[in-house]
């Protein structure tokens, strides 16, 4: 069998596969890393593409092919790539034998029916979609440990469901009321395509709100909650920096609740997580407490009826909600401790 | 009677009362214009505090002395003081003579114990408090025109009122559903204050909430909608941005709505009134369409039901949330057109 | 003849395009103002355009041809196009007898190879040069009264010659002795271009040099000083922040002077230019006192040898360095105050 | 004798000690590490007071004294402490048997006098500096191996003497000539002070030049460039941006030079030295490239003339210009490769 710890990436140009090669060199537990390209530009290594990661470590550059990655020494792909590239290339690749973390939308359903309707795109290897395990560590490690494929979540739908599962699995929230979440992303988040609404002087000095009722994460955040979809509100807004995800959820709960013991409910959930860190009662995470980590961090007001509960949950969209939860699910692939490189 | 063409402006040091001078240095029927601060630090004349504001007109600078304004030829006071300055200050200018726009929170509520529990500061003149009117030129502009002193409303509340009130006027909010206000403001709002927080390094690349269930805010949001207090959440976050407040509302609407009638609806309640733009259902205000300007935006979107609004409301801080609407009163008192001096 | 206040513009879509719009809007002579852009996608008026300027005003949007502005009203034509649009379009809007005030560099320098060999352009109307006048007002006022043709100077020239032109003119700087003018740039002033490095995620919290020895607005810079090339060093430099230039001089000079002559020369220079705006020596301007308006401030500092001067000339890119200096420069066309419309 | 991988942090509160901290919380060689601070607040340790260090790694805090530091284990002691502390301090600890390294300025110059006339600040134990070694390790990492006190460098003057010395070393310089070196710096890099001008809503989408020449850095310049202070022109200015100093650097050759051996002369002046990144002529390096490492990067231009160079020197004023560095320089102590727990 193919040795998980060689790894081929594929697609680097993005912010998010930068991100991921900037991890993945410094992984203690990686033997070999290569990188490929569509098109490399006459480069052959990693720091001729991008001068700016001299030091910190070096890998060939590559172009894509799924025969080339099939013939080398490569046992896990990570694949950063568009959603119709990966779904066609992540079949190919297990068939090869790889292990393969997607971090595009392409596999995070059970359903085809749910890919296509949010993301309007054909979903050519269908069947294959049962294979994949969600890759959220903290509620399916067990699963990702064996999986072959991985569907890394998408980084809003992780900032959510990791601060409302708790509270859905131990039926607090209030039935039939509606879950607000609130999100603000950074522009990483939004890609690197060249895009006007990402220019500097329109984003600069600038806030707004996009994508309402029909942002893509909206099915991932009820398929792992529990929800139905007419009880979540999911909005997403646009902020003028680059790295990071505020999300503000609210919830009504059943029953009146001390702040003691929201606190503790999450204390239990995340128990033994190195990665989710719970601010205590009367505090608040903000985005510079997680922007440039692999932290998700979780804090929350309840006002004195015991049920309105505000949720704040924070992370790094690069991090936490892309490279660096892919990385962690790597980890959990290969049975070392899930923080491990991510430090 | 004192003719309220002249003007005396209480504060110039913050950032509304900078923000305030620049808009009544050009102001059109302005007669007399006279500033009067704390601590004059030698300085006679506005551009020997400010040299950044050569060119754009001039006026002499006095320390605050009641008394002094009272002498004087001013009509009008504008108060750009914190609450308690004002709170003591503006029924010495109403006995005065003088008619008042005061911009702090002094004034904005008719119960005396509203203020003191919100704001935990005394309440010198209770009394006066019924003398107010709230400045919300949109809502009471009859009010406003023959009143001697105006409370300016906070610039949150003016941002949710502005979405809120026409729902709640039309019976449309389903009952004890929350309507959730989830509001983001750039620092000038937070004022201008030496505070670590508000310090470059802190806010720059960061994102946080605050004040979550004690905004003082809140109650003139709960009066001037008519919500009882149980049904309106309300947030506030900091924007790493210099100008402008972006609030996401989220209303259950009791029976299911079109969104031709809930466009109709915002362009009926704001017809005739030049600073409100209501934006076509299917597009959004972002903050820079406002900032630097004193109009506020709303736009919304509606889910296939019919029955969950997520409603935007923009607005510039320091224009339609403070020293905009302060002059867009001062214009009711005068009887001239609303938006004049302030295009 | 063709009356000048009524104004054709050519371009509304860049930023400089849509500044030039905002500020014709309400420039009090103004008769008429129609916009003409390549491709009005079903647009009528600007505000179909642009809904943020709902409540500016209003005005005409039709499809760009020559034709159809020489038969209309226009007496005035603004280009905010393209190099190589502006130097094909003007002389043929010269010939339908329009008076043009071109914000290109096809039209700054006298000699057809100034423009070739810098902007790697063809000339096609090279004849035409010699019409045109170099559009910078507090030296030029009587030529650009009389002209038909105005080359609005480039934003860098217009900071740098403000600041050196005084010390050319009076011989104080010393022969063969480098003058440095490092130079720094909002992202507006790069245009609107979609390009990588003008991406939020890219120039956020980055700065960069570019262009040495190549920027364009170097041949400006030592015709309108006087200085030989080689004795120029001219470096441009882009920030994080959409509007403003400030450029830092640094001139050695002959003869030992006092600060107090410093300045007295460029106030001498400059009295009765109600644009340029002298600091005291021992204050310096800041971009924030110039962003937003049509000032440029100068300001600087004198070792103590009295030879070494850092100047620092400020200004807004949009403003004194585009769009405002055009409408300066139509106030001189018209005969009226040059500052009109634009405070 | 003392172990010196058994740390004492005097100071943690500012930019400089929390940067420190979270290198040496990771660094492989650090044995034990306690913070010492003025008011620990009933803090015990580090995540107490910066909840946001959680999963980083702990150390106890205690308050600062000497005695119980020189009673303690701690063989090294970093001092991020303002000038006039370090300067009362560091001899104590040097007496009690540490090694010191001192981020300030108290110990960079071997003349008092120089202290005394930039700093305006006693030096009461001028007899050591003779004792302090100038921590710039790329040109004296032999003296910072044996020293006992080193004066870690400015983070200007590391940015500036980087791009300077080798041409200084090699004679290249016109003599006479100017060296204007051009400096801007992100907002940590004026420390956590509260002050006026740090306050976000003053620097955002701000730009300005300050201590134009008196900025404190100039005599660690002149002393190791050593060039003559009338030979440098040296200014500095405040970025809208949290981390990065970027210096363009103006230079006249005294004989012309091939870009080839300006370059090859930047490669072997820092051959095998990991932390310096050369990039090839005709690229320029960002802000970007260097922010959150301890990298220093050095590009530059030179004109046709081959005479006139200009050097863009760019690194992370809180990496390599202050907590990195003084890293590198303890690795130099240790006896341990200088990038150890630097990248």
């Amino acid at each position: 069998m193919k040795d998980p710890q060689n790894i081929a990436v594929i697609g680097v140009s993005g912010y998010t596969g930068f991100e991921l090669a900037k991890i993945l060199l410094r992984h203690p537990e990686v033997k070999s890393l290569t990188f490929y390209v569509r098109e490399p530009q006459g480069a052959h290594c990693l720091t001729e593409l991008f001068p700016q990661l001299r030091g910190w470590g070096q890998a060939p550059v590559r172009t894509v092919s799924v025969e080339a990655i099939a013939r080398s020494e490569a046992g896990t792909a990570f694949l950063a790539t568009p959603h119709e590239v990966s779904a066609e290339m992540a079949p190919q690749l297990l068939d090869a034998g790889l292990r393969v973390v997607d971090l595009s939308g392409a596999f995070r359903f059970r359903n085809a029916e749910t890919f296509r309707r949010w993301y309007k795109l054909p979903t050519p290897h269908a069947a294959r979609l049962s294979d994949a395990v969600y890759g959220l560590p903290e509620f399916y490690a067990q699963q990702i440990a064996g999986a072959r494929l991985i569907a890394n979540p998408g980084c809003y739908a992780t900032s959510v469901i990791l601060a409302v599962r708790p509270l859905a699995d131990a039926g607090w929230i209030a039935s039939r009321s509606s879950v607000v979440c609130d999100c603000k992303s950074g522009a990483t988040g939004a890609g690197k395509e060249l895009r006007r609404d990402l220019q500097f002087a329109e984003l600069d000095e600038n806030f707004k709100a996009y994508s309402l009722f029909s942002h893509r994460h909206t099915p991932e955040i009820t398929e792992h909650t529990g929800l139905p979809e007419s009880q979540v509100v999911f909005s997403t807004h646009l902020l003028p920096l680059a790295r990071g995800i505020l999300s503000t959820i609210y919830v009504t709960l059943g029953e009146p609740q001390s702040a003691e013991s929201v606190e503790s409910l999450f204390r239990k959930t995340y128990a033994g997580r190195p990665m989710i860190r719970i601010w205590k009662a009367g505090t608040l995470p903000e985005l510079q407490h997680v922007a440039h980590t692999n932290f998700a961090d979780i804090g929350f007001a309840l006002d004195s009826s015991g049920r309105r509960l505000v949720i704040v949950s924070c992370l790094d969209n690069l991090g936490k909600g892309a490279a660096g939860q892919a990385v962690q699910n790597f980890n959990h692939l290969l049975g070392v401790e899930e923080q491990t490189g991510l430090q």
